[in-house]
């Protein structure tokens, strides 16, 4: 079994190496990330400049773009077949709620899954891994990655792992939950006077929703929740096809 | 009625004017927009540096950051107040199936939706607009602007509508397609015989499935696809729910 291992947090990342010692029990893993730390990419991708590729130590690539590059390259250029699975990860902290949207850990895995090739993005609630916090994660999507490659996943959907630091009570399907932020933008001058804007908006909670991520991690569980690459609002579909402007395919 | 306007290909992109212009005849327009093309920077959201706007006329304000950066200086750094719809286009080129998830157009009417404010991605399916096809893109977008803050969208939904170069025979609600691309990866030398790589993968064709926006653009109908932000596939949450590793919450 071939496996692709990528990031958002760059190459060095300890997460990046734990979780490519764990695929490595599975089969050959191959890592490709970016070569410094770009999270909050989301799914950006380099087409008007080209890339580099480095091969810092055997089977360890590091790459001067985004985490979709990096899965790119990867399939279509570094690696020499196709790999049976992706895994984005570890990331040093969680990817629930809107966040997802903007992270390159779970873009990775979007990617993947566009390119029709299993994937899992991986997170651990933590900014600085302890031993303990490791193991449970690594332990979890050793597992968890044997039974994606065993059943496969629907066309178009990939999974979103979030783990809890300290004591795991156990493992939640779950739905993307809804966080809260703090003060979204920051105005202050620099040395020379000149405004500047800094994004703020940390998160300062979340709503307490049963069945979210962000409950179940909050819990103490892992949670794992089913994305899918297709947007589309199939609810709302049939209510706009009742607005005037688009009834009936009118003409305008 | 107050009107944030954006777009990824820069604040000088003619399209983006257009849509101002067409938005300023439903009420207050305001222009924040990248200082220069940031087209497939998906929803990347600027953390690690501060931001720069720059007023280059009244009400238009050039930012070195990403739609998403724009939308969130805009609505907490720039606007006197908060608006009540934000529009992102008129994008050079359509943004249908998979390419939304790369779209920086999309992105910012995400980035909107997220706040709670209606929002609407606008794409033209041409490189070169011709002012037929502006003329037909702008009046159906003030309509159906209109409507959309007269009737309101659901929590986390946002339209994208791509619109026919040429003639224009009516309008489509439609889910989002799936597109196929040419050769992924370039890998060529530069000067000194460096290896690079280049991200190709332009559009070859489409799925041709009846329903999408990939399908009723290319028969000359404008689409208008209902999006959401929570990619949570409900559908295999409870498949996934029976497979070992997830069943019953169970302790690892």
């Amino acid at each position: 079994m071939l496996i692709l291992v990528t990031n958002d947090d760059g190459v060095y990342s300890p997460g990046l190496r734990a979780l490519a010692d764990a695929m490595a029990t599975l089969g050959d893993a191959v890592i490709v990330a970016p070569d410094r730390n770009r999270s909050a990419v989301g799914h950006a991708l380099t087409l008007e400049q080209p890339l580099r590729a480095e091969e810092i130590e055997p089977g360890i690539f590091a790459v001067d773009g985004t985490p979709t590059d990096c899965v790119n390259l990867g399939i279509h250029g570094l690696m020499m077949q196709r790999p049976d699975l992706v895994v984005s990860g570890i990331n040093s902290g969680s990817n629930m709620g809107d966040d997802i949207t903007y992270s390159g850990t779970v873009s990775a895995a979007l990617e993947a899954s566009l390119m029709g090739i299993p994937a899992i993005a991986v997170s651990l609630n933590a900014k600085i891994f302890s031993e303990a916090d490791l193991l449970t994660t690594t332990r979890f999507i050793i597992v968890l990655a044997q039974q994606v490659v065993k059943k496969g996943l629907p066309a178009d959907t990939f999974l979103n792992v979030n783990v809890p630091s300290g004591p795991c009570h156990g493992v939640k399907v779950t739905r993307q939950g809804k966080r809260r932020y703090g003060q979204a933008v920051i105005v202050n001058e620099d040395p020379r006077g000149r405004k500047y804007y800094w994004i703020g908006g940390s998160s300062v909670g979340f709503e307490d929703i049963p069945g979210t991520d962000c409950c179940a991690v909050s819990r103490g569980f892992i949670s794992v929740t089913p994305l899918h690459t297709n947007l589309t609002s199939d609810s709302f579909c049939e209510t706009l096809k009742n607005w005037p402007v688009l009834c009936d395919g009118g003409v305008l």
